[in-house]
């Protein structure tokens, strides 16, 4: 019984005469649907038979209006028992693909016919990049595999009962006061469990906030001029506008913080995203005195705050003022950015709000993982990882600032002191941004360029054309080659 | 070493007398700063050093103003050598705290005292609720830790490096693909991976396909009158306003769908919640012929398809027509809610545009938990999974139903033949819904009650008084002893 056959029936109407409006046209070919498949896939008898009648509706095959045979005469046909087939056929008329009436039998359903969904073309992938040197990503090779199964095995086998059900939008308290410790020490933050939400990555963190300052009013937020355009793209999707806030090399100008009604304003104070540079103390004292006189906030990403190498981190500012600065912080850079795991640490009046958004947003962030990052804080692991990638990165950089002082030492390296990323400035007159860009990838080097991360709406600047170069994030394997290329590209052309 | 102290300044002012504006106030008391409890926690010397000044600092002990001990005196006092003490000063300065100035030494930084941040009062907890009976949540006991945790060694054991970056927001395709193939052989969907996504709950999914449709146009969302109400919450959060569909025996009055412009009709058709029945056949056909004509959609909440009982399931409207048809489904109860695991199965016109949405929601649900599934569904785990749990609740149900039609046989129970929840209709006259589940909280046992699922701008409709029952929720130690106290109060009220 490897396939069945539903025979033509015997008043099939010629195909060039038009059906009979009112009667049901019966099948007008034989139908040969191959249960064996199906059976092989473990389905039953049933709902072999089922599927198969399914897709033949669902395909055209078995048009509308298609008068089945009765449950008998197909059972008989296929050497089943008869009850099997009604119950396809009641089960499929519940679905609605069949209709079964008193007295003239099953039929299928009137209704349009459906083409099978075609696949999707799936993106054609990136020009082979053999060496990815784009700023904003670790080396996910330094991900602890064993230690994150062992912080969940641990908090799987920890985890109260409600732990897995819905809990409050903020976050499981047992993380929240892990990260609080952790931000304390590590970061100087005052962090209050109570004060913690756990988000999907800085990026829902910074759409929540974005979405809460839109409806407090109509104030744009100030960006730095040089940042990461996605950010500005989620605050812009939020509601706010974005307006630049000029760079210099004590980062940014908090001093021209305008206070016409801009609502809030974005920073990276230990580390500019790409400059380099930490925000010079006069800096963080003016953005907190602008924060002060005109209600705005401050929302400081301290998206690398623990990779300082010739130095023990800058603190975070939001210990200075706990209440207008809005700490935010993330495991993208210590684990990997797939964990998605977010925090904001928050002034008392943004809690409720941010609350109520989060649990209109998504209801609450992944509990397990919430639980396996609480373990792995407790257990002095996320300290060792942190320590571990720090030295990995410090030596990726120091590699970095030997190879090109050897092959380009016109080339100046800056914002190295901290971070996973170096900016490297062009001398004047030898060669452009997008061209040099150009050049690498075609020898299959990634890299970004300055201009990229420039605001559209920032007025001109002295910064000379720089490369912004990633470097933790290539493999080990393609580290070493990839800054040769680097190296041989900048010699030749600076 | 157990605490240093700054003595007092020898010209410190008078208390009575104000300072000088110009000149710094030196301390104004004695300051005792335990290092002791910072070294234990870990801290080395100069870190508990800085720690305890910031924090002496920002809770006001160290007064605006104040000028420091010079870092030769302090070493001399703390015994300690001066470089540590000079390095403290100058990360206090750099973090904004301290101000060092050529000349005139160190000060603390002026700026308004900040209180320290008081603890947000925790939310009192619920009512002792010792017989948990609201629907809505699956029995925790039942998540299957050690499936879980083999299913994540083996995600993590297999995912290849980029797995643990950033992805498409429609989140990783292995896992796609597994839930594209179970969801094809056990709810019948048409499911391509490529339009698939994956979201943290059905909350997510339906709060971006909200924002898409409000995006669109400014038609309302028919809702069934009878629903979760944080479905509609969601809804009009990001944007649409809802409006009532009539609810019947046969489920969903889709035949009376509005054709002047709303934009979607979100539907139970599996399993109506809270009524609990199928939506009928020629039910399904009015929506999709409404969806055809108006070019509406059609948002298929599936959240307990795989839960039924007596007869197979009935399989997912999707496939009548998946380009009208959004399919929505979620780990919530065959799992466990607080993994987030949700997923739509999108018409192809929305895929691209939900992409960009869940993007500039989060970037990307996490990773692992999306691997872990994958891995679940293709070991066979997760159909195992769901069988034991069908069973469970299956057994649930019928202890239900026995209970009851002993202790109150003139209660009608229905919706019963699926699903984690029942209805129980009250005869006409004798008790009110807000008066039984008072006396029920009273013994500690928490219910529904159908009004509260009820839209507020439904019709009168002829629906008796009746409570929503979730036996799925308690735990088993609870279940029995849960049902007598239910059965006591019905015959005592019924």
């Amino acid at each position: 019984m490897n396939s069945w056959a539903i025979q033509q029936h015997p008043s099939t109407p010629d195909q060039a005469r038009p059906p009979a409006p009112a009667a049901a046209p019966a099948l007008g070919r034989d139908l040969h649907l191959d249960l064996t498949v199906r059976r092989t896939a473990g389905l039953g008898l049933r709902a072999a038979l089922e599927d198969a009648l399914r897709e033949a509706t669902a395909d055209g095959s078995l048009a509308p209006g298609t008068r089945l045979p009765s449950s008998r005469a197909l059972a008989a046909d296929l050497d089943i028992a008869r009850n099997t087939v009604a119950e396809a056929y009641a089960q499929l008329a519940a679905e609605g693909w069949l209709v079964s009436r008193q007295g003239s039998g099953t039929t299928v359903a009137d209704r349009a016919p459906t083409r099978r969904p075609g696949p999707v073309p799936r993106p054609a992938p990136e020009a082979a990049i053999r060496y990815d040197f784009r700023p904003g990503r670790p080396d996910l090779d330094l991900f602890p595999r064993a230690a994150w199964l062992a912080a969940t095995r641990r908090a799987l086998a920890r985890a109260p009962r409600d732990a897995l059900g819905y809990s409050t939008s903020l976050g499981r308290y047992e993380s929240r006061r892990a990260l609080a410790d952790y931000l304390g020490r590590v970061r100087g933050v005052r962090a209050d469990p109570e004060r913690i939400l756990l988000c999907s990555g800085f990026a829902q963190g910074l759409a929540l906030l974005g979405a809460e300052l839109h409806a407090r009013g109509t104030g744009p937020v100030a960006v730095e001029s040089y940042g990461l355009r996605v950010h500005r793209e989620l605050l812009e999707a939020a509601g706010p506008t974005t307006v630049p806030l000029p760079v210099d090399a004590d980062g940014a100008r908090t001093d021209l913080l305008p206070t016409d009604g801009t609502s809030a304003v974005l920073l990276t104070p230990a580390h500019q995203f790409p400059t380099g540079t930490p925000l010079h103390p006069a800096r963080r004292a003016a953005a907190l005195d602008w924060a002060r006189a005109t209600g705005g906030l401050v929302i400081e990403d301290d998206y690398d705050g623990e990779f300082r190498y010739d130095r023990q981190p800058v603190g975070a500012m939001q210990a200075l003022d706990p209440e207008r600065v809005v700490y935010a912080g993330t495991a993208s850079k210590s684990l990997a950015p797939g964990l998605r795991l977010g925090w904001l640490v928050l002034p008392e009046d943004l809690v409720a709000p941010l609350a109520a958004r989060k649990a209109r947003a998504d209801g609450q962030s992944s509990v397990l993982e919430q639980l396996a990052l609480a373990e792995l804080i407790e257990s002095g692991g996320y300290d060792r990882q942190v320590r571990r990638a720090r030295l990995h990165y410090r030596r990726r950089r120091d590699r970095l600032v030997a190879a090109l002082a050897t092959a380009a030492p016109r080339v100046q390296v800056s914002g190295i002191a901290a971070g996973l990323h170096a900016l490297l400035r062009l001398p004047a007159g030898r060669t452009s941004e997008p061209d040099l860009q150009e050049q690498a990838l075609q020898q299959g080097l990634a890299l970004d360029v300055l201009s990229r991360f420039r605001h559209p709406l920032a007025e001109p600047d002295g910064l000379p054309p720089s490369l912004v170069i990633g470097f933790g994030t290539p493999p080990e394997h393609a580290f070493q080659r990839g800054l040769d290329v680097l190296g041989e590209l900048l010699a030749a052309n600076c």
